[in-house]
């Protein structure tokens, strides 16, 4: 997905944030923002968002020294999920159709990102799960059976920290025996790295593997060739997100994404309101972002 | 006032749905965005957001060639404010306190910005006269009501086209004869000119000038001779809007600022919450916004 001309005030806005939560000094915040104007006035719209935001948030750890800005919130999204999971789990349980209420869910745990959402306040998760539990999801309930019924190998490409507690109420519905759950090479805004993996307990369930790149999304040239191997051979890939999306929803293969439409580009795009639960498959759509 | 790092994605914002409504070409929007970027990277952040907006805006007629972008969409809010006029002048004249009441829905009509908001709707305006009928405004009721009985010449700094309307409940209760009404002096975003003026009948009430200036706001550097030597002599300057705020509340003499604190820059410099409507004076706390 091209960058829109929309998606630069929300970019500005995303790096000021990233500069507060990675130093107190103002002028640490005034360089970033000063650097991300003068690199976003030279942009190639055609690349992806999370292209974009790479940049930026390696930028930022250059000039703050900070190596992982989002670590404590991060932290502290994992236990907030975590504590909300035994309620969930049961919600699971007593579901008619378990499976697809585990999506649901997964999909609502998709609020918890720090990039659309600098804010994000418990109750929004709330408010989310509240969703999840009464309305169905945009998309594509019917192929997603089919696929997840067919399907020997599944890669699992996850989103953030706090929404990666909730993707084990889809990973158990999956069988985690099939499931490759799939974290960031490194940290990057709230996306979910190993440590997240580990500490929402996913790590002792499936086995996880890093893909190699920085990027808030999946910008496959620069993933490393073990992920880029398991991505073309997995029977079923499962994306999280809207950074996922945005950088595999012309990738060339079948994906289905799972995601809150949270911005007004991606819902545009997807041709649906903002805050619509999505479950859709490649390709979506062809209305191009501009 | 100082511009925030915060300014900045909305400046961007404002510039693209400005863009937007000045040509339907996307080049032009990507033109003005890209050119917006690089002249912000390289920003004097000491100069007040008025002097940024001035430039785009200016910009933004020469790549477009279109003078006036707003015109249609000030004739629609001119007439929309007219049509509610009626109701307003019963209200104040019902009021236990009229000079208050008028003083208070001449600020709800500043929520009709559309720098602040490009997609205001009419129930965003009766939402701010329903505020503005129930709760006072923040600020200086009695240094407000003594400064207005001694003075025997007002200067009247409006901001906004179909907020001038609302002005007039407000001119109505000081008397017309004591007042000059100062708009910009030529046109920017939705900022009130002699056509507005006219439009809404204040022009055969009131001395009206123009302050020759195109900024959305007051820039005392910029505007002609004439309008300087009244802001300098005139007994009392009350001047409405965020814009006429960030270009005078460090302007050295007394001014009362009757506005909405529409966005989280202003808010926070004032101490408010965003939508308190505000009647203060200079000096205005001695926070910088930074």
């Amino acid at each position: 997905m091209k960058t829109s001309l929309d998606c630069i005030p929300c970019i500005l806005r995303q790096a000021l944030e990233a500069a507060r939560m990675a130093s107190p000094d103002p002028a640490v915040h005034e360089q970033l923002v000063r650097e991300v104007l003068h690199c976003t006035a030279g942009m190639d719209l055609s690349e992806s968002p999370p292209a974009m935001a790479q940049r930026i948030h390696r930028r930022l750890r250059q000039i703050s020294g900070v190596v992982d800005p989002y670590r404590p919130a991060k932290q502290r999204l994992n236990r907030m999920a975590l504590g909300l999971l035994p309620v969930l789990q049961g919600e699971v349980a007593a579901a008619a159709d378990p499976l697809m209420m585990a999506a649901r869910l997964a999909i609502a745990g998709n609020v918890i990102d720090l990039g659309a959402n600098g804010n994000l306040r418990e109750a929004d998760v709330h408010q989310a799960v509240q969703q999840a539990l009464t309305e169905s999801f945009w998309g594509e309930a019917d192929g997603f059976r089919q696929a997840v019924a067919g399907a020997r190998s599944i890669l699992y490409l996850a989103d953030n920290a706090g929404e990666i507690a909730f993707d084990r109420l889809l990973i158990e519905q999956l069988g985690p025996q099939r499931v490759t759950l799939v974290v960031r090479g490194g940290p990057v805004i709230n996306d979910a790295t190993l440590e997240d993996a580990r500490a929402v307990g996913l790590e002792e369930r499936v086995v996880v593997i890093e893909n190699g790149s920085d990027a808030p999304g999946t910008l496959l040239a620069d993933c490393d060739e073990d992920f880029r191997l398991r991505f073309r051979e997995a029977d079923l890939v499962l994306a999280k997100g809207q950074g996922n999306f945005e950088s595999l929803n012309e990738c060339g293969r079948e994906v289905f994404f799972l995601f809150k439409a949270k911005c007004p580009v991606v819902a545009d795009h997807v041709g649906q309101p903002a805050g619509t639960q999505m479950l859709v498959r490649t390709p979506v759509g062809q209305k191009a972002a501009g």
